[in-house]
């Protein structure tokens, strides 16, 4: 081994930096968490592309923590209460921790005896999971490199248990559907799209006031199709939808695919989660019945992207999604094994992701999970009614999950000047860099948006983000 | 916030038990490295299962440094220079480092205010190995979650721009096809029959005594399938293939796409990387006419999974993968940016992929991955020339990379007994532990199979793992 190689896999090498990394970090949460500092540092795309490559052009070599700390700068800082932008958690020290675990490791779990430990703790978080749904003992679950992928894989699975032909053999022979609230995770359409399924095989309901799906709509929505000579496989419901956090009436759902001998999915990436609190399980009552569920672990459980668990009602349907043998990976490919994750999930190379969920629930216990998730959704309750108490704002809907959607509205009537005032006051926000919040359009009118992902967040952070919009607003109407 | 939430974030905390782990992790690459303990420690399925339910089971919470502990002993060590099996790195230090950074940062960049840092980095990192590959300024490239779902991402493509119709749009409506050789990874069959191909829509072409597909076939092949009705969009090069880790001509599938204007993939999950290097290059003469091509970061460049590449010889083909609106993500859903990478990308929550590549090619220099990739190919060159000196071993083929496959044969000539033989010497080199080889079957005979990916390694472990090969024949003859 020549020197290069000698010098990068020294593991004194390791030991300094990683210390040197270590306290990096623990700065950086620090100063992240108490909130004196910007949430992001905005450098618009052609610049933050200009100064990575004057940096890469450096004919000396880096320092790598002078580096790390250079990345830090230019990067959003989650952990900053006055954070509460997209869906994406605020992650735990120690499941962070872990992935340092993981990456040294590099154990791939596709096959049983690549990845023992992963495979076996896997099975445990995922049983853990599938309980909490409230599914039963012939259940089952595997984990996946994200919520699209996630979607994707149950998705794959009912058009093989229940598209009416063998899809995965004989291809694409009949005009196949699903149906989805109109509010729905645009992943949901991506993977139907991808499947050949095209506009027409995705069915939109469209949705109430409050933004759940007209269940009252499906038996017609489902006599069109059929009449239209499409095969309908599967609904969909949302738990919650990702632009105000709605939930779907589930047992109407389940109701409506008992009735038509339909796959019953729930997309539960943000929302599913609910199903931990004794309060807020209501939320998802009739999650149970679904055939598949899909929960990121990286969304309301704090775990770093990404970790999606896909859990079915019958475990056995899982080995319905991909059926392949690979000579070099399996000795029998037909085996329902539950040890060979490969053989279910879509990844190969599936890395140890069930160690950070493992590890978490191992040190804190499921309560960490509850609180965190009851905290959020309280907060966002109480932020609500301190909006509806303010003049000059308004909701978009009562929040169900920890997702408000808001304007500020003054004394403007035209939608268009609206829409304007508020994408204004958006973009001054961004760049001013001590909030990071984000926008949204329903039905053609603009709304600013909060996901509170951060346990540090508290209603005065909420409060004081809402004086700097109004001061905003209050400034470009000048 | 209560106290177990408070307790859980606490940078202390973060940095007391992030300095314990950097030991510990050190601690096991010393011992990893110096090949004295085992690459695994065997345990079967049932019993790894109840030793982490006998753990989860226990009511007092873990220490989390004696939990990771454990974690470490039921893992595969591929630091430890015995270990020679599946096609993953062994990764490096700093990379795996980089994971923690990452995971505390956990930003999201499929929208460019999420991932400032992560977009503008991978832009560099892409068009870095676009030149490399032989693309000229018009390529681009984009990181996604392994190369299972870097090859469906660039069949997507083909299919959109040479399918003959909008599927995304209009869904399937013809048959299509695409061809690959039979020794192709299991994936790209994965990928078609998600898209709905079916069986018929995957045109397997036989390969030649060197396991590479027999290029002059793809006439007479789509002649074929043109008179059954079918559409073929692409054709798929392997550079190089999974079981033997053989080359396909690419010059010769270049010049068969460019006359029947076909789309043309090349899968280099693992082999694409002999782009780097001069010796090597040869390999892979005419990647540079491929409309795309795939490598992973984790194979062959010692990044810890997932990180693999799609690289497009137009950036613009990129685009049409996926055509999606997402109010609460991108303004503007048609503008070609590459800073919003989640439009041409899979994943919605697309993590920082980039950051561990760009700081290993920061602080080393792209040298690293040459001298790499140059030192484990010629390696197997010289283990290879060792099996053929061996009375008793054969070779199935001449390496082109670094994956060699052979069998220990002694006297015995009945295929029946050499395939059991074989497989029984694997099964106990496996529960033994200090070494870790796996086995591949080519067509019907069993083989033993080392892919070297550990720059530890050397012809004296190699050799080393031969006479234990033979020493387990030998018993078991008795």
């Amino acid at each position: 081994m020549n020197d290069l190689l000698t010098t990068a896999f020294s593991p004194d090498g390791f030991r300094q930096q990683g210390h040197a990394l270590i306290d990096l970090l623990a700065n950086h949460l620090e100063r992240a968490q108490s909130g004196e500092h910007n949430t992001l540092n905005y450098v618009p795309p052609a610049d933050m592309l200009a100064h990575w490559q004057a940096d890469f052009a450096q004919v000396t070599p880096a320092d790598p923590i002078a580096l790390w700390a250079d990345m830090l700068r230019y990067s959003n800082h989650l952990h900053n209460p006055r954070f509460m932008g997209h869906q994406v958690s605020a992650p735990l020290p120690l499941a962070a921790l872990t992935s340092v675990l993981t990456s040294i490791l590099n154990n791939g779990q596709a096959v049983y005896e690549m990845g023992m430990t992963g495979n076996a703790q896997e099975r445990i978080v995922t049983n853990w999971l599938c309980g909490k749904l409230g599914y039963g003992p012939e259940s089952g679950g595997l984990l996946t490199s994200g919520g699209t992928l996630a979607n994707l894989t149950a998705l794959l699975t009912a058009r093989a248990v229940a598209g009416g032909s063998d899809v995965w053999l004989d291809g694409t022979t009949n005009r196949l559907a699903i149906m989805v609230s109109e509010e729905a995770h645009y992943c949901v359409d991506r993977a139907a799209r991808i499947m050949g399924l095209g506009t027409e095989g995705i069915i939109k309901i469209p949705t109430n006031d409050r933004f759940q799906m007209r269940t009252e709509l499906l038996e017609t929505a489902l006599d069109a199709a059929l009449n239209n000579g499409l095969t309908v496989f599967a609904v969909i419901g949302s738990a919650c939808s990702t632009s105000t956090g709605s939930y779907d009436n589930l047992t109407e759902i389940a109701n409506f695919c008992e009735r038509h001998s339909l796959w019953f999915h729930v997309d539960g990436a943000h929302g599913g989660v609910a199903a931990l609190s004794n309060t807020y399980r209501p939320l998802v009552r009739g999650i149970e019945r679904a055939d598949s569920v899909v929960v990121d672990f990286h969304k309301m459980m704090m775990i770093p992207a990404l970790v999606t668990g896909v859990f079915y009602r019958r475990d056995d349907d899982a080995f319905r999604t991909f059926q392949q043998k690979a000579q070099y990976l399996w000795a029998d490919a037909s085996a329902k094994d539950w040890f060979n994750s490969g053989k279910r999930a879509f990844e190969c190379t599936k890395i140890m992701l069930s160690a950070k969920v493992y590890t978490v629930l191992r040190t804190y216990g499921e309560a960490i999970f509850v609180q965190h998730v009851e905290q959020l959704y309280d907060l966002a309750r109480a932020f609500a009614q301190h909006v509806r108490e303010q003049p000059g704002f308004e909701l978009a809907v009562e929040p169900e999950s920890n997702i408000v959607c808001f304007r500020y509205v003054g004394n403007e009537t035209d939608p268009a000047q609206l829409n304007a005032l508020n994408n204004a006051i958006r973009e001054r926000i961004l760049t001013d860099g001590r909030f990071y919040i984000v926008q949204t359009n329903l039905r053609g009118h603009v709304w600013l948006r909060v996901s509170i992902m951060n346990s540090l967040t508290t209603l005065e952070h909420l409060t004081e983000m809402l004086v700097m919009v109004r001061e905003c607003a209050e400034d470009m109407a000048v």
